[in-house]
């Protein structure tokens, strides 16, 4: 089973993060999906398909006036549905004039889009992040192009064992690597979870200034929801502490941080981020500390990344792999891949 | 009809504006054939393979000599009928070291030529442009290199509606997009008309520093010559005037504006532009000005097209377009690409 | 015969100049194999695929430690020999984790591997080149990157009658396009010799300064061992003037150019050359002098061949030549190439 060369239709996928979609036109690819977004007077999202009836020009090259999407090249203007109003030079609007909308649902401030059968949109299947719209929790984020395959991502996410090679300057320390994890799979739903609790581990540099502790108790627990959506939940604590039987936890930190895997082409991939964390809420120096930090992590794994799909590319069906125990989460989340792609509507 | 992949072969082209050719080397490639052009002792114009035929360097990174074009690597040398004269180590030259030479015609300051069957090269197929040559005439001229198909160029141009919105800011005003447009095509020689005639429009602005008006007749009259010389000749006078009946036009501007479409690769163009004018000859600012707008313009229009390239390209065969009442004039101009590609010679 | 395509693989080629090879990673595609050259610490060569087992990271981008080399991905460990020795997560390492190592040989300051059927590497079979390792001469040397096919610096470096015409400003003189050569072929090496001896020809700028002499008796003698070594043996000495019948020449300069021609991959090549010199072994602004000129003369074959590169891909099968005398050293190269790619083991 190697890398999955694509991501399955028929699914939701974070097309933005809500705060990048406002009054002007955001071009953004999905699955290969040309989209141009735009926030609607209304305060919703609207999702169509970037490229005029007329000449395929890009939508996100145009305009957004009160009557509409106006194209940037010859004036074809297009309501929030995707009709066509207006064609220059004629008053009469053809009426097959309209282009693709997709199904759209802002929830825990990220947009979903569903880019495969409209009909099998059920946004009932949006996992929800409860923690995002929690008062008691504050975050940063932003979004890293990958010039990836979006399995690439995945692998890389499931397996933190190369946060003691790759991010060792941030994130990494040798009990990471060392410290076996714990791999289940939910049938029902897809969710695969790994484990990893270290009990008595160095405390690497990115959390030294936070918890002011040279050794640390450290959880790292994925929660992985198929096909897109990624959650790690991290508790940093005294060694050999455990939280309260009442859950309560007044000497460890937690911090959750929320990876959106989704597609652009076969060969590039959006990866959305967002740290998040329960105390101090009102701290700027904190927030930037916080997002110098992650940006870099990020940034070394797209560098690893883009470096391996230049890899797989160039050694074409050649490529091959050897896994061993700290594979069971990347393996066990291709497989809900393969198993998402198995049926699935055919591109319209 | 999709926009044209591939211009026809047995046709006469714009190779070079005549004042780019000089006594230098100057590379070109048109149908995707390389070519090499200079100006001989004589004061024509010489246009051969820019291929050596030793091991393919090509002739225009050498030297032209008074023995003619040195290549530059090994020293093989061609005069001007694309003969090898002399072969660096031994004295005889092989008979059949030759270099292809192509019809070549130097009319009203374009350098034609003719890519396709030599034998069916009739300088008389080359349309005339008389003011180029008329001392009651000047111009400002140079070439963009596009990277898009010479289709979509020749789309461009025979939909100027695109003026309202690409150029907004030198030559676009609403009344363009929204008056309708008379397109006739003439049967026999294949020229494309198509009229736009304003009699009350805003003056953009590219037009006010010269007319002085706020408000003016406009009119653009395209005629085009497939399938690579494309004439729009404008008229600018104060609202609701005509000319005389005799002709004469004491309150009008005429500007002239030609376009030399020529394909350099199958994904590539030459877009040449002169633009003339028959009032103050002789002031270099306006020159200046003039040559500052249509590059501007042109500009606008080259990052459009290089976009709608790399679409075409992305989107495969699933392009599809949608054609309104402002499109006669360019699918007329597509049939007249098709038409003259129907019957054609074989590459040599 | 076209220019050779592909070099053959049961071959000695040099991966990288002796000095080039230290404690550190150094990654070196040769052939399409991706590898990872260090020295040992016995000071031996290690060359080693440079594809970790588990997802293909470039061993090149870990670290290399007292245990070996540590992938900078997950950590998978390595030792000279390729074999796994340490795994994060799990104290057993699989018996399969190894990575495949290369027949390697130091000799004459230079590192050669031989990337084909192991069983076939006979280290007797690298030519020597005394020279390199006689206390009585000395050299400057270095590395181009060449984005051209092999065969194409094979051409270029057998037909030294482009100097006259590429390399004018620096080694080439009328002289050297104009003397015939003579080629020879020994059928047992494969070796082949092409002389071209003047005996009274222009000094070229770059011997003057050397030779204080305006014109000189210059000879090239090229000893090219198939696939992937040349030498070029220069005598400059006054005109008309001959060595001692016991071989001493005082009157004469003598210097070596080597080049080591080695396929990076079908369509790049590693360009290795030295220049020495058996006078002035002392004489710091003589090398720097040498450098200078030797990398201007290696770039302008540079930019050429990558041109001619992009020239054949662009023309694909219609390539066609046209040969003449000055080429029969090319042409008995590249039939050597032919004659040891004939038989040859398939890629593992």
């Amino acid at each position: 089973m190697a890398v999955p060369p694509r991501f399955p239709r028929d699914q939701w996928y974070v097309a933005a993060l809500s705060d990048e979609v406002g009054p002007t036109l955001l071009a953004r690819t999905v699955l290969n999906e040309p989209l141009v977004l735009h926030r609607t007077a209304e305060g919703t999202v609207s999702v169509l398909a970037d490229r005029c009836v007329h000449r395929r020009y890009p939508l996100s090259k145009g305009t957004l006036t009160e009557r509409g999407i106006v194209c940037g090249y010859h004036g074809f203007t297009y309501d929030d549905s995707g009709l066509c109003t207006a064609v220059p030079g004629q008053s009469r609007v053809p009426r097959t004039a309209r282009v693709s909308t997709y199904p759209v649902v802002e929830q825990d401030t990220m947009v979903w889009v569903f880019i495969g059968d409209p009909d099998l949109a059920d946004p009932a299947a949006i996992p929800r992040v409860e923690w995002l719209s929690d008062p008691a929790w504050t975050s940063v984020r932003s979004m890293a192009p990958l010039a990836a395959r979006a399995g690439l991502l995945l692998d890389n996410l499931m397996d933190l064992s190369h946060e003691t090679f790759l991010h060792a300057a941030y994130i990494g320390s040798p009990e990471v690597a060392e410290t076996p994890i714990v791999t289940t799979v939910d049938d029902t739903t897809g969710v695969v979870r790994v484990e990893r609790r270290m009990s008595d581990a160095e405390c690497p540099p990115a959390y030294q200034a936070l918890s002011g502790l040279d050794r640390i108790s450290r959880w790292q627990d994925i929660e992985y929801h198929p096909p897109g959506l990624y959650l790690l939940h991290i508790r940093i604590a005294p060694p050999h502490t455990l939280p309260a039987a009442d859950g309560s936890d007044p000497g460890g930190f937690r911090t959750e941080v929320l990876y959106a895997i989704t597609p652009e082409t076969d060969r590039s991939t959006h990866d959305f981020w967002i740290v998040g964390r329960s105390f101090e809420l009102e701290n700027p120096e904190l927030d930037r500390r916080s997002i110098a930090a992650q940006s870099a992590v990020v940034q070394q794994d797209v560098d690893a990344l883009n470096l391996l799909e230049e890899i797989l590319v160039a050694d074409g069906s050649d490529y091959q792999e050897l896994s061993v125990n700290l594979d069971t989460g990347g393996l066990a989340a291709r497989r809900q891949i393969e198993r998402l792609s198995a049926r699935q509507s055919v591109p319209r």
